[in-house]
């Protein structure tokens, strides 16, 4: 995360606001706008669920594209399984937007994140979108209303920036995120804004985006559960340059954008509902990426594994055996598990160790680091993850009613 | 399960024992051997875990057998990932059951439960052993003893039997089996025993066995951990008639072994660890038996559809959603949703309810019962699992420490 003695870092070109618009039930700023100054050229990731959200199937349908002037984003409801009714409400949402931006509605990108199955309000959140536009500004406290407007069961907001010459220019990326539950591979009910002022076409961020978050919020995991809602977009008001960014530039830029999908993925883990360990999952000696994330994955979503490490319990055969249903070919005798850098198992066998103390040590430390190495390559793979507590259970058990 | 009030109806030729060996640190019984007068046909199925136990290994090697004299049972040890130790000590236990039992050790068929990744003690194993085949009885409590030996979390002994007229003679099945967490589709850490007198061939007994746990023990997930260890063995006896079954006695024979397969795996899924709910998911109207089987497995491992039902929330958009991510393609506005038999979702849109009244329903009952739709065809699948609980969380942050 950015260091906050250091300030938040804003990409020229864009203003923005978050507001209370009374759409989620415990009153909190609910409701944001994110606005350009001039068309941007915009990429978007989305959820993989065959159920998915009115805004996630508007978003789709524009991108990429080079003239986006606005992203609108309201937590407190989904508007996901609405049907027609919610596919109405959300391009209602653009239109309004786009009345009081001056612009065309498809040039508002919508995202929601929420309680599943309920119409949105729309007198709130036309109400909300007047309000929002009101006060757009190009501060930091403006972006951190943003990052605090989307949150739902996240207990702090997730903002990243970073400033570089590249090409010989300033160029900025501030990114905000939002995510605690419902967070599976191939995203989460996450949600990610990435805003930069570099000049990169729409084609290239695409590229760009999908290949960032493949490192980073599609290796995260909090229960498995696939959102209908994850969305990530990368605008660029290309206010840095007039030349779009290209070869050793757009590289270094990519690395940019990597990096703080990185940083917001682990910070998405890091703020797992109910947690109070931060779970990092290294798996190596793959024969593929796929093969390492398969298993890294299978570890990180199991309820065994995660309330062993909650309880301090360095119960490592729930480990190895998570890794054995995978669906990855493997030999046990290859197999070798590390738990916070002791050696647990060897080459298929029990090593010998001191249970008291790697308990004592994953107790004493938030984060946990297991590391399993196969004999099968040379690829592997990092996930991120967190455990699994009884707050998590009382969180869940009692979220719509 | 049987009605207690009748009896337990015991197969000819089998007799069996549970007593403490002192594997169990809880200090319960944790030896069990069921032991036949005459070699038996035998069949199994186990794990698809890259990673099993070592009883796993030596039975898999040694099925299907037409000459199976014994079946030992330990809980409290897995012996899976124990490396060449491991296996060695499942074949010592095979050996000396034979010395006590007056055959060759591959006709002695092994399986264990319990904590992943240590030694089995072999001199407690080996007193045990003596112990248990100088107590073998044909009495039901000897059964039941076993029933009670093979419990590792469970709170229960599950057991049942049925006896019919088959070509002409009374055949009796008997069905033990053990299982209350690491309880994945594709079996879990359950243990099931089936004994009959039925005279059927291996090969025979083979085939009825996949069949019967494929709609049974696979369509059951207490987590959705796979365990290194599921073993489900079918012993015949043949003590009923000299002429193996076949034809329409073999269809009926088949029949009763499917009915007690998923009699045991419904009660294993009401018996999962810490659950105060036990949640049957019918899915319908899919292209292919394999399409329903996996939304009805992703729904029933979401933490967040589990967490809910823990609270009598029907918050019905994470079931929708979790359908969603099974990786079978369908389209949204086809779907429908039942909870309790109250419609809550109608062709991709929200059906008007009474929330109320859904959450009563579905806190006072134990059983719940949630229908989905798709419009793809004509295939359906049924799916066993329980809530996710505060108390599960609780058990198995503290396991083995």
């Amino acid at each position: 995360m950015s260091d906050p003695a250091a300030g938040l870092l804003i990409p020229r070109g864009f203003r923005a606001s978050g507001v209370k618009a009374g759409i989620k039930p415990s009153g909190g700023d609910d409701l944001a706008v994110l606005a350009a100054s001039a068309p941007c050229a915009a990429a978007g990731t989305f959820t993989t669920n065959r159920v998915c959200a009115a805004p996630v199937k508007w978003c789709r349908g524009l991108l990429p594209a080079e003239d986006i002037l606005a992203i609108v984003v309201n937590s407190g409801n989904a508007n996901a399984a609405t049907g027609e009714q919610g596919l109405a409400n959300t391009r209602q949402t653009a239109v309004r937007a786009g009345e009081l931006l001056g612009c065309r509605p498809e040039q508002v990108l919508v995202a929601s994140t929420g309680v599943i199955g309920h119409q949105l309000p729309m007198p709130k959140v036309e109400a909300g979108l007047a309000a929002a536009v009101g006060v757009l500004s190009d501060q930091e406290s403006a972006f951190e209303a943003v990052a605090r407007s989307i949150m739902t069961t996240d207990t702090r907001p997730k903002i990243v920036s970073e400033r570089r010459v590249i090409a010989g220019q300033d160029a900025t990326l501030l990114g905000i995120a939002k995510g605690a539950a419902m967070i599976g591979p191939r995203m989460a009910t996450m949600l990610a804004f990435l805003l930069t002022d570099a000049p990169v076409r729409s084609q290239d961020l695409r590229g760009i985006l999908a290949e960032a978050v493949d490192s980073s919020f599609n290796c995260l995991s909090v229960e498995g559960h696939a959102s209908t809602n994850d969305t990530v977009l990368l605008l660029s008001s290309t206010a840095a340059g007039e030349e779009p960014l290209s070869g050793a530039g757009l590289a270094e830029f990519a690395g940019i954008v990597k990096s703080a999908c990185e940083t917001l993925a682990r910070a998405i883990a890091d703020d797992g509902e109910g947690s109070t360990h931060f779970i990092t999952i290294d798996v190596e000696g793959c024969r593929t990426t796929a093969d390492a994330r398969a298993i890294a994955r299978c570890i990180a979503e199991s309820a065994l594994v995660k309330t062993a490490i909650h309880g301090a319990d360095p119960n490592w055969g729930r480990i190895v055996s998570a890794a054995g249903y995978a669906g990855v070919d493997f030999r046990e005798e290859d197999l070798s598990l590390w738990i916070n850098e002791v050696p647990v198992y060897r080459q298929g066998s029990p090593a010998s160790f001191d249970e008291q103390a790697l308990s004592t040590s994953i107790r004493s430390r938030r984060p946990v680091d297991l590391r399993l190495v196969l004999g099968s390559g040379d690829a592997s793979a990092r996930f991120w993850t967190c455990d699994l507590t009884a707050e998590y259970i009382r969180l869940n058990a009692d979220y719509t009613t």
